[in-house]
């Protein structure tokens, strides 16, 4: 347990912590880690039920094919063997399973911040900020609205103050307040700036994918030769279900994987609208979008870092509202895990609810979502916090009350818990205290109380009447003041300043020639 | 799937179904049923952890001793050979896994309706309302008041009510307005004609206990002969931590077993204060306290329906609260899972949460520990719906939105979800839609939409300006409508009149006598 004890003491203080913490610190939060999963995986599946999906994943992409909507893509694949028709590509699955066989189950990626890197795979379960929600919800504003890039800007500080938020997602809310030619350029250079920790970049076009490269690679202080040597930085692409990959979400991970970066495969399977209403139908229909992207990459870099993700959730028959975190959307989640571990893929899958504002259902359905993320062997957990109406709303309270669970998921992990030695099973202590006293002050006590227990940030553990006297505070609102709080403490990492007017220069000049087009 | 398939179609209308399904019902619900946990639990013991606490107990019981403050216990227990010094009982581990062993790690219970008849053990997951909180709050009322009978009896109404609460724990809220004296007559009176499900006693006193005994060989029509032959009620008894078994409640197990009922044995080791402050020192404690308990039950008459309960968590070190729903929780929750397994009992855990109103925290704090309820392998699960504040509050929303979660867990062990048949892959559908179609049409869709997926009740899956329009009203409000619209649908279950009568005529004479003694 020595290693968790030396780990434990660095709370409040790790050069790898997020803000420095001072005796005024806004919450004193959980040291960065990067948590091992421990628990063996929930598999609903019986091993007839992993090849009965893993055959009719094969057979989507043998018998019905998928569309490639990327003339590279086609070519590459036809030189491959495979048979085009039109734009539709028929993979014969001795082809895909040779081309998965070359891909890592496990790879790094670089932050700017060494302390920062991230470990994609083994037991490792890592969480990113929500991505890309067109509108914002806070307890001030009290309505959705459209995002802006001081939203976007507030956000990114949550992801780089919490030491649970392992990398940077997309945007944490779209900045629609920046001309769309150059939102790519303000919000990199944002991110590089305002976190240190693993950058990703949109597939939407050629010059924001290259635009991002660009960008990192300055970021880091980097050289082309140094940078195509492995990953510092990631792409997440998804298919267009059913049966489809678009042009610029191809060309994006094309881009990448030449250059060396990682790409993450996700279908957008919701059941009963772009895939079938049946769950193992989702499912299979998830893997074979996944799987034939992930085998041209392999084909034309092999051993590339490719992660299978998962997106498969339902529909609300009623309405046809997109429904997440339901017990459909978990065991579809537990499903791909094994189907991921079956093909030695790394695995993402995410944190997620329909409800509209941080309230109980809210917490419940995210719930769900981030314990099936526990139970599936998820690698990456996207959207793990701030994700509200099923992706279209970031909120700042949601993302600290997400960060709250996310922390006690990390401690969760922590093997000192369950840790069986004499000390633990302390029947000196038992015996000391007999039947007649208390635990709180004796020295097994006191040596461990300060470490023992799970200490929250955003949970009142008062009783009702200490409560009610101290404002009585929902914990929307709790969330809510936290957020001011960090906002207020907040102090960027640190970043070389050469680097950092480099990167201001690439932004200038790329805006001055125009930045990227905006006809996708 | 056939059966499944049939279950789902009495949904709406079932014998077993609470209240009677109409057109204007309040909620369309999931029907009753025995959920089977299908999942393998989660265990983070190694064997020889679980060696360690089984030693670590059997250590307790051997060196340390338990006091049990009643003279009957202390001479059976000397009569079975256990050293006995003043009030301190000392047991061989011989002697303790010989009793157990007699215990079944399965039984039933049956409630006045057959229909509503339970499964303690096996892989079932069984639900029970929240129990014995001497306060209540709802959102019209806004803040902790006392409990009455009026309260009490609307959330036996929602025990009633709801398919997935299977039965009837401790009064939902401590009725004050009634006298102590007579508190028990008239609650029970109430709970066996608001709710046909299982029942249980408080072992508060021979009175308390005997005149439910009474109670439910009336509502039942059973004779003695009858009635003392299989379990048709349990009680539930705590053990006054560290290492005591008071009076009343090794009493009232007594006097429950001598007549064949069932009871649960359920230590409060809330590590740090009343149990040792490591994980792994709490859970062998609360082992040793309900093992030495079941021994002697299962002493005095082998083979009686035992259950060990854990209500093991852990204080703020800051302030001394409990705490709940923690990670702490979580994993003595399943260590005491693997224990229970190890000693072939069934289990016994809870949902609960320190949050004080139906928010946020509240829901994940519940969230966390209802899954680890399900990873435990938990066969009963006390306090799953309406808990506030650590048990001091019942909350009417709480309960609305707990039943919200806990059909979500029924639904998710619902085998059709994870079903991986031909139809299930539905490679056809997915062939005849193509690469640019939708689902939602289709004949594979349209003949399973009605059932495919999990119908919510309060969860509002409506997007943000359709919710807005609609009041934009947040969970525990709609829960708030919940519970009046259900009030005001409600009808009691059918009641034989003659049963009916006796009873009123039981409580009627047990007043005259004065009820029970309140000195306990």
């Amino acid at each position: 347990m020595s290693e968790t004890g030396t780990q434990r003491r660095t709370r409040g203080g790790g050069r790898a912590g997020a803000a420095k913490r001072r005796g005024s610190a806004a919450i004193e939060q959980m040291p960065w880690r990067l948590p091992v999963n421990t628990d063996r995986p929930t598999e609903p599946l019986t091993p007839e039920g992993v090849e009965a999906i893993h055959d009719g994943a094969m057979r989507i992409l043998e018998e019905i094919g998928i569309d490639f909507l990327n003339p590279e893509a086609l070519e590459i694949l036809r030189e491959a063997g495979c048979k085009i028709e039109g734009e539709k590509v028929f993979m014969g699955r001795d082809f895909v399973m040779e081309m998965i066989a070359k891909a890592p189950s496990q790879f790094n990626i670089a932050a700017r911040n060494p302390a920062h890197d991230i470990t994609i795979g083994g037991n490792h379960i890592l969480f990113g900020n929500v991505s890309s929600p067109p509108n914002y919800f806070d307890m001030e504003i009290g309505k959705k609205v459209s995002g802006t890039r001081e939203q976007c800007q507030n956000l990114l500080k949550l992801t780089q103050y919490f030491n649970c938020i392992h990398f940077a997602g997309g945007y944490p809310v779209e900045p629609v307040d920046i001309h769309a030619s150059v939102r790519h350029l303000d919000v990199l250079y944002d991110k590089l700036t305002l976190t240190d920790k693993v950058m990703h970049a949109y597939s939407l076009g050629k010059e924001r994918v290259e635009d991002v490269m660009e960008m990192v690679k300055i970021a880091h202080g980097v050289t082309e030769e140094e940078f195509v040597q492995s990953p510092r930085m990631y792409t997440n692409i998804n298919s267009t279900s059913p049966l489809k990959h678009d042009f610029p979400m191809i060309d994006g991970c094309l881009r990448c994987i030449r250059r060396g970066q990682a790409v993450v495969v996700t279908p957008f399977t919701l059941a009963g609208a772009m895939a079938p209403v049946t769950m193992a139908g989702a499912v299979a229909q998830s893997i074979a979008e996944a799987l034939c992207a992930i085998a041209l990459f392999q084909y034309v870099a092999p051993g590339c870092a490719c992660v299978i993700g998962t997106f498969t959730s339902n529909v609300d028959m009623k309405s046809g509202a997109p429904a997440f975190g339901t017990p459909e959307y978990m065991r579809s989640t537990q499903m791909t895990g094994q189907m991921a571990r079956f093909y030695g893929l790394p695995m993402r899958s995410s944190g997620v609810c329909a409800a509209n504002v941080p309230d109980g259902q809210a917490m419940w359905e995210t719930s769900n979502s981030l314990w099936a993320a526990v139970q599936s062997g998820t690698h990456m957990v996207y959207h793990a916090a701030g994700w509200l109406e099923g992706g279209l709303i970031a909120s700042p309270e949601k993302f600290i009350m997400d960060c709250e669970v996310l922390q006690m998921i990390q401690r969760y992990f922590e093997p000192e818990i369950v840790a069986t030695g004499p000390e633990d099973i302390a029947l000196d202590a038992i015996r000391s205290v007999g039947s007649d006293g208390h635990f709180f002050g004796i020295e097994h006590t006191q040596k461990r109380y300060a470490t023992a227990f799970y200490q929250p940030f955003v949970s009142d553990w008062k009783n009702f009447e200490a409560w009610e006297a101290s404002g009585g505070v929902w914990t929307a609102e709790r969330a809510h003041l936290k957020f001011k709080e960090i906002l207020a403490e907040f102090e960027a990492p640190a970043f070389d300043e050469g680097r950092r007017d480099e990167l201001a220069a690439f932004v200038a000049r790329r805006k001055e020639e125009g930045g990227a087009p905006t006809d996708f």
